[in-house]
């Protein structure tokens, strides 16, 4: 089952890290296709927010010469949003907490996202 | 002139690093408050693109739960583009190439914007 095989890449990369909270497959058009979220989070919230970021970063990337989007983090006081493409149909959210070590962060959010563009 | 002082800030921050290719500050709005930008590059299109992704990511960590917005970061295939907050009134985006050493623009960013925070 690919939904099964989707989540257990999910549950491997927020088993990595203790600084990773959440995490998420996204359809391009922001419908959830795997998550692990915490109690209380809305899984359409977290489609939603992650599709409007892509389209407008993507947007952002190309107008100010930067190419194709690959990546778009959002550090807040309280935690870091990344999202992160996983092959033409699908992106990889991850939330973390606001002292995770960022390079351990992208290196696993990186494997775990080539492993999804798989599955895919 | 505080114009001047901006532009200073800017000046220091892109000869600090060969791998940042631009700077700008921009008021929360998305006008242009200085800018040291490679010719053909346009600075109403830079403002324009900060002040959105900087409105649509405040969102996002807000509904998130990752609190207030400090930074958004986009990563393309032909480069970087990082926005910080910079004090209440304004914002500092940076180009960098793609193989730009990410901690020391971090670094080197996050200094500049305190300046900048400082002469709004």
């Amino acid at each position: 089952m690919r939904a099964d095989m989707l989540t257990a890449v999910l549950s491997e990369l927020n088993g990595t890290s203790a600084d990773i909270e959440a995490s998420a497959v996204i359809s391009t058009d922001g419908l959830i296709m795997s998550a692990l979220l915490p109690a209380g989070m809305d899984e359409d919230r977290v489609g939603a927010m992650s599709a409007a970021m892509l389209s407008l970063g993507s947007r952002t990337s190309h107008e100010l010469a930067c190419g194709e989007l690959e990546q778009v983090l959002i550090k807040g006081d309280k935690g870091y949003v990344l999202m992160t493409d996983a092959g033409e149909n699908g992106v990889l959210t991850v939330l973390a907490k606001p002292n995770a070590r960022l390079g351990l962060i992208f290196l696993d959010v990186k494997r775990a996202a080539e492993n999804i563009t798989k599955l895919l």
